[in-house]
């Protein structure tokens, strides 16, 4: 097909390879004459997309699973992050014996197009000027993400997914995924989600562009050329996002008005409060791990988000015949994709006689609880996933070879 | 008592008279003999405090209401504002026949100490150098903001309010004023307040507060003499604190995700929803009128409110042998004040038997809400204040006047 496939890490544009160490992990390179057709009408090529896999395929590839990071996740779900050295942003919940079985499931997870952590976005070299995107990058969409991942779905030989799960902006993709390819899903778990984004969320998103644009060393987006970085915007773009993935409870358990190393107020403007100084760190520790363009870029992508409005208006349309099984979770302490809009998703899955099922989850902990430790979430995911190998008869290697001796 | 009433308006600081044109309105400056001793042990002298009346006091100056405005509020409370020519910020609550009604009482609403509408705050020339205080003001509180009004109090007669009224920090500075000084406060309407600020507010203010520092125009706060102004900071501060007066309902109802003027979305980091445009007006409008370093103070002096760790850990303390009719008011969108809140104070009045009632009201248009046309607000704080004021006694001039005749 024309794809060049490395098994080493070889991540686009200088920056990205000076921060990020050589790992282990794959890139996938579709040539400039094969590009990914966007939504914007722009064509993408030459794309790349920078992937991880955990587990093993199965010989008729029916156990394959595909999660879909979050705004400003990447495919490092359960192994040491190459630029963090922290564990993967989802070990919780993928591994061996873990809800997503790695024993059982072949997991994939890809940096979106528009990332930062490999695969073709801002950062990466136009191929027109040999220099950085920046803003000339075209602007995506969630459904852009999607065809992107199911050009690597073909090339790892994998037609249908057993499953395909993710929370946030993950499980917008999710729904895209059931929506546009329902042959292609046999299961959905799309966690902590909705199927538009809001007008409060994108006025938060708006906000962190704002903070970012502002600040003098974005130089309109060629700071890389400027030998600049946009620190200072990008970590208040954080820390104001950062407050909408907790709750107003989880704050005052974990925090309070507790003082920071202090017995009494400072008078001044230091971080005399323990959720004061744990902001700024969250906020200046992204900026060494995320490129402020492709920040851009992937809120842009939700906002722009809303399956019902592609389909004339009415979200049930979307999954007209699907022959998917869903799994539905929220959190009841998550006001940037309260319950409710949840609830939206499963009306339309009902409007079309779905099979569905809905898990609403009692946590204090906000939007992040689907990256924590929830046992209700771990037990939901890992029941449903097992329901439906079930139905699926889905079987491990040996049992297949044991099926063909058996023949 | 050696201070200086000046009716016309003579604002401190050089900058803010270019900004403030030249309007009715009144300052009394305090000579530095006569300081005004804050909370965190520096004497601040001179200091003055512009202030507007409506209105007249009555002969045995027992009708007067205080108003404390909010964060980013004024004393022009119910005339053109003379910086944005747009009407006072809470006309439609204060004025002839309105729910506080100034053809019965006189109504006095300063601009706080640490403000930027020619009260004493950080635009102020420091006397010791000669050049605005910039971050070498001292850092002020709610306590001290209600102290400075104690001397205006003084200096205008009244020794006891008849009622004092406040919104959001307004209304923080309601419950200092009933705590701190019992016999001078007849009644008390805290508006959308809480006795202290949670830890998710205090997130909010620091991710404002490092906005505005993250500006190079910021200079360490020195921008006047720099002849900068961090005008991008403050605008991201605004705008997501603006988020937070709203309401994720009302954002719905008014934007939803409406596009502005364009029929399909364009693919860009323009305004394309209403939302982002509105949100940018907000952000930017507000830095033709309020000073950037006074944004920091005011927002730290919320943040250092905590009405119960004044008296031992115990809320209830505070109000110990009040004499004060309170009417506590909360709305059931405002996720900044939640009506949990004001709960938390009812509860604390209530153990000490006070006089108080309790008025939630449903709305959807959150925080903000007090400062909009909220017709069940206008009906509790008139008919609160009515009867407050058959149970003072309290009479007009010209029933004084009979009752001298009479006598």
């Amino acid at each position: 097909m024309g794809q060049v496939d490395q098994t080493t890490n070889r991540q686009s544009g200088a920056q990205l390879r000076s921060k990020a160490r050589e790992v282990e992990g794959h890139v996938i390179t579709f040539p400039a004459d094969e590009p990914l057709e966007l939504d914007c009408g722009t064509p993408l090529g030459p794309f790349s997309l920078a992937y991880q896999t955990y587990g093993e395929l199965n010989k008729d590839a029916s156990n394959a699973i595909l999660i879909c990071h979050a705004l400003t996740g990447d495919q490092h779900v359960a192994n040491i992050h190459p630029v963090t050295d922290k564990p993967g942003w989802w070990e919780i919940m993928v591994g061996p014996g873990k809800p997503i079985d790695t024993d059982r499931f072949f997991v994939i997870c890809a940096n979106h197009v528009g990332g930062c952590m490999g695969s073709t976005g801002p950062m990466s070299e136009n191929p027109e000027t040999g220099k950085p995107y920046g803003l000339d990058f075209p602007v995506i969409t969630i459904s852009d993400m999607v065809r992107a991942e199911a050009r690597l779905l073909d090339h790892l030989g994998v037609d249908q997914l057993f499953s395909v799960v993710g929370g946030s902006m993950g499980g917008m993709q999710v729904l895209e995924w059931a929506a546009s390819y329902k042959e292609r899903v046999f299961s959905a778990i799309p966690i902590a989600t909705g199927a538009r984004h809001s007008s409060q969320n994108i006025a938060f998103h708006e906000v962190g562009r704002q903070a970012v644009m502002a600040d003098p060393e974005w130089c309109g987006g060629r700071y890389i050329d400027e030998g600049k970085m946009p620190r200072k915007g990008l970590a208040v773009a954080r820390m104001a996002a950062h407050i909408t993935y907790l709750s107003d409870d989880a704050l005052h358990r974990k925090f309070g008005r507790n003082l920071q190393d202090r017995e009494k107020i400072s008078f001044g403007f230091d971080a005399d409060f323990q959720v004061e100084s744990y902001l700024r760190h969250q906020g200046y520790t992204f900026v060494d791990r995320f490129d402020p363009n492709s920040y851009l870029y992937m809120t842009r992508a939700m906002d722009y988000f809303d399956l019902a409005a592609d389909h004339d208006g009415e979200l049930s349309k979307a999954f007209e015949g699907t022959p998917t099984r869903f799994c539905c979770v929220s959190f009841t302490s998550d006001w940037l994709f309260p319950t409710e809009e949840t609830r939206t998703v499963v009306q339309a899955l009902n409007a079309v006689a779905a099979n569905v099922s809905f898990v609403e989850i009692e946590t204090d902990k906000g939007h992040d609880a689907f990256l924590l430790d929830e046992p209700e979430l771990a037990d939901a995911v890992s029941g449903f996933l097992s329901a439906a190998a079930r139905k699926r008869g889905l079987k491990l290697n040996a049992e297949l070879e044991d099926a063909e001796l058996g023949s």
